[in-house]
């Protein structure tokens, strides 16, 4: 296939070094002569910084820019793009936001952090694809199967609902690490003796499902220490902690101690 | 010392089988005739079902029965050993609620899962101990570095927050994966695709602080994002979700973009 890359990143960079193997790497466009430059040298690609010298000519365009550029970004290209499959590289992006401009639009998206200095090990990769027609659907289930033996084919909408959860089990976890050090620091406790805690709740949650392997006093209904908690939050001039502490405790009572 | 327990779980029958390695085991007292002979029996102790059968003759007495127990038991044991040092073992419950009983009251709490088919390595676990007296407190810290190289001299405060603190770092973040899989589980997208990410976060948590680790659309301000979020966390009838999203969000967005 002959391949155009939209974009300069990190993604750009990986997708270009897999995919050069086995395809043709045709043009490669930022906004910044140097690194669609310095990208381009590296797979015998054109370097442009305008949409109107994309050459129609190609099988495949990858859109590999941040989330928030994306629409902006298919406005400009498709025009000088009217045959090729466009697809966007977004994990919460829909494919609607390609499919208002242009009609082969779909999605190919890795579920990986990328870095410059790391390679990626494609093969363990899960990979999602998406196309509005059946197709491209197949081209790029093709192209997906030839990198990654995880490969996805999922809706918009549980693309976009896979992001979501991460939201919940990565970030707000990660939040509730942060709360917990704040509650100790502020006694001068030492946070490191909740890291066997920390990292066996998470090894429990990938083995068992998550509600199972719920503990603590809201999962036990144990309204004596629920409260002296509430307590100590006001003591310490903390609402925020109390608030979250109260909505948690609230919902995990009424999963786990129906009335 | 000459030394006896409260209560014959699990937490009595861990403790009562490291220290009977240097210590006398007097008696053992239960509610339960069976339970006390089953561990009296090993220890070469005596066992009791009445609390007017306590010898005042013994140096330690170690309350280990469950933390809304150790308020009436104190009650009921403390006139007969007026001269003993008396601990309970929770993390959670304050040493006052001794002290108000009994003149000579400590703390004695090690930081551990206790199940009766596992052998516990007392040299890593962490042992907390406090005391209403010094000389006590010297007694309680020579046992405690006796048994564990991880020996803190913490306040009932200090000893709460941690306990606290595990409640946030733990029990929530687990509701975090709990609250993801229910998100995912409705798409039919899998939850096994989250558990790198799970266990990378749990993982940075215990290298750096969690706070410099936290990643996502609120940490970075990207309300476009979080408004996607809202919109499907309240299409799909879950309220209570959004309610966690918006407050978890909310919090984030402060911690992260102060104005």
């Amino acid at each position: 296939m002959r391949i155009s890359l939209i974009g300069a990143g990190r993604v750009a960079y990986h997708l270009a070094q897999v995919l050069s193997a086995q395809h043709e790497i045709v043009q490669i466009y930022s906004r910044t002569m140097d690194k669609a430059q310095q990208l381009a040298k590296q797979f015998q690609a054109q370097a442009i910084t305008q949409s109107e010298e994309l050459t129609a000519n190609v099988d495949l365009v990858i859109i590999a820019v941040s989330d928030q550029s994306i629409a902006s970004v298919i406005g400009q290209i498709h025009p000088y793009l009217p045959y090729s499959l466009i697809v966007h590289t977004s994990g919460s992006t829909h494919l609607d936001v390609l499919k208002k401009a242009h009609t082969r639009a779909g999605v190919f998206y890795p579920l990986q952090t990328f870095s410059l200095e790391r390679d990626i090990d494609w093969q363990t990769t899960p990979l999602f694809i998406e196309a509005t027609n059946e197709q491209d659907q197949i081209l790029l289930l093709d192209l997906a199967n030839s990198l990654s033996n995880r490969v996805y084919n999922y809706s918009s909408s549980q693309r976009l609902s896979l992001h979501l959860a991460a939201v919940f089990a990565c970030n707000f976890s990660n939040y509730c690490y942060d709360m917990a050090k704040q509650v100790v620091d502020a006694e001068q406790v030492d946070f490191s003796l909740l890291y066997p805690l920390i990292l066996e709740t998470a090894n429990k949650a990938t083995q068992n499902d998550p509600c199972q392997m719920q503990t603590g006093p809201a999962m036990r209904g144990d309204q004596n220490i629920l409260n002296i908690h509430q307590q100590m939050l006001q003591q310490s001039q903390r609402p925020d902690l109390a608030e979250v502490y109260a909505i948690l405790s609230q919902q995990i009572l009424q999963r786990h101690q129906p009335s």
